[in-house]
């Protein structure tokens, strides 16, 4: 497909995020409506959004992955049970043709947690086969793997297979923290910080440090610091968001622990600011942490649909 | 004061809960807008609610507790740093006059947490008084209270005074998974329990069990079992409701199990169905627990105001 153009996106509840590709390179970018925001079926709110791409290329292959595949989105891709080798994710892919363009959707994963909990994923697994198309040596032996965000996933891969995996609820429960709840409407004045980037490192390195204070298990009893550390201690509120995070991906990252062999380091995959929180937060519990682009790895995972 | 009608109140955030009371009788109640959501001063507010207690009995006395003492109520009465021996909680409280009637507002308490954090309360002071008021023993040696709410409060007495305490955001965080989180938009098609009862109380106690499973020490790795046992497993939006209630107070009780000596027993302080909730949550880290009607005890601690 070298030569070939083609879309690739990423469908998730709240944004799309479209590609024209040509090889591995992106040519142009558009967002569109997530998937919940739809109130026509989602083949008819994808077509004004290509038809530009489409008027100078004719019918392009359209390869996409995450909420596009549930039940609400296009078609659905249904979950494939763990163990999954996603070397084979492009075999698993449902194909149908739209407009007379081949188009490929990524199924999810589904798997059942240590509690006996059942877990999903949609949209991940296309990132994870793309980890291990750019970086095969990740094939081989056993890594975990940490896709930060809304809701952060955490999963074994032994290789190449994808074992099992966890979903934290760390990014949705940060948005709500933030936004709803007592925590940050704190100052009355707005105290704000003399100096954001040192407030929002110490902030942050406050927070993951609390959260790993020996015999406090608890993120309950520490999150009324957000707010009193403003109220009672002037922190401004930079540094109190900062704190906010620190605390959850501390506790997100602690409560990760059992999920590591002896060794084993963790390769996180997703935004890059995000991602260096979690390997700062990793460090600290004395795991060696690489990071790798979510979008790249994304990219990556769609391509691998289509040579497939 | 046997003979005397005064009008004792718990003017929180949200509402304001007050009663005319005779000797230890509670003879009317009535309810009116919180803190939070007045437009005028709160001693404005309060007039036309007691207009007509007043019109019957003439210019009664006013005992409040709550955020009527903070700096945004209806006069700032300032926090007594802890240790605070809550039997002397009268000579410390902010007295007044008001249309002729004396007025009497507990002050809130405040410490410093074993993490550094500052920690407040308003009003639990008062109802922890009235625990003491009402049962003279727990003024002897040392006692874990646990005061469920909105923010769950863990207080440490030892000989009648408050050592410590920490805050827990359990309610707050139940009340915003609940209302505005993905975790309780799942079942499409609005499953509804079998048997509510059934279904309440195992969600609740699976819930509890989840939470205080070994080696498992992170909530959030729990959150997104609500979502995927109602979307995988069919689970009624019932059970998913007790579920999560019982994974945020395992949570809590368990993070709260540092805070106690060998033998501490608990005494749960609060509202009778969630005090129950406690005490079985408690009791499976085999930790006794008794319970105590927090209303009664906020009238018997308002009382204590008047006596002193």
């Amino acid at each position: 497909m070298n030569g070939e153009h083609y879309i690739a996106g990423d469908w998730g509840t709240s944004r799309l995020r479209l590609s024209l590709c040509r090889g591995d390179r992106v040519l142009e970018t558009l967002q569109g409506p997530g998937i919940g925001a739809l109130r026509e079926p989602a083949g008819e709110a994808l077509r004004p959004l290509i038809a530009g791409w489409r008027q100078a290329h004719g019918p392009l292959p359209i390869l996409l992955c995450g909420m596009a595949g549930a039940r609400n989105g296009w078609r659905e891709a249904p979950y494939l049970p763990c163990p999954v080798d996603l070397r084979a994710l492009g075999a698993a892919a449902l194909r149908f043709e739209a407009d007379q363009a081949p188009v490929a959707i990524s199924p999810g994963l589904s798997c059942r947690s240590r509690l006996g909990s059942p877990d999903v994923m949609r949209g991940e697994e296309t990132q994870i086969a793309g980890a291990l198309a750019l970086h095969p040596g990740l094939g081989a032996g056993r890594h975990l793997l940490c896709l930060p965000g809304t809701h952060t996933k955490w999963a074994h891969l032994q290789d190449g297979q994808v074992c099992d995996f966890v979903t934290a609820l760390t990014g949705e429960l940060f948005a709500m923290l933030r936004d709803s709840s007592t925590l940050m409407r704190a100052a009355p004045a707005g105290l704000e910080a003399q100096s954001a980037s040192d407030d929002s490192r110490d902030g942050f390195e406050r927070g993951i440090e609390d959260a790993a204070a020996p015999g406090d298990s608890s993120l309950l009893h520490c999150l009324f610091g957000v707010r009193s550390r403003q109220l009672i201690d002037g922190c401004s509120r930079t540094w109190a968001l900062s704190y906010l995070s620190g605390l959850l991906i501390g506790t997100d990252v602690r409560g990760a622990i059992p999920l590591f062999a002896a060794g084993t380091e963790a390769v996180v995959i997703g935004d890059g600011a995000l991602n260096e929180r979690y390997a700062c937060a990793l460090r600290r519990e004395g795991i060696a942490a690489s990071c790798l682009d979510g979008e790249q790895c994304a990219l990556a995972g769609l391509r691998t649909l289509w040579q497939s």
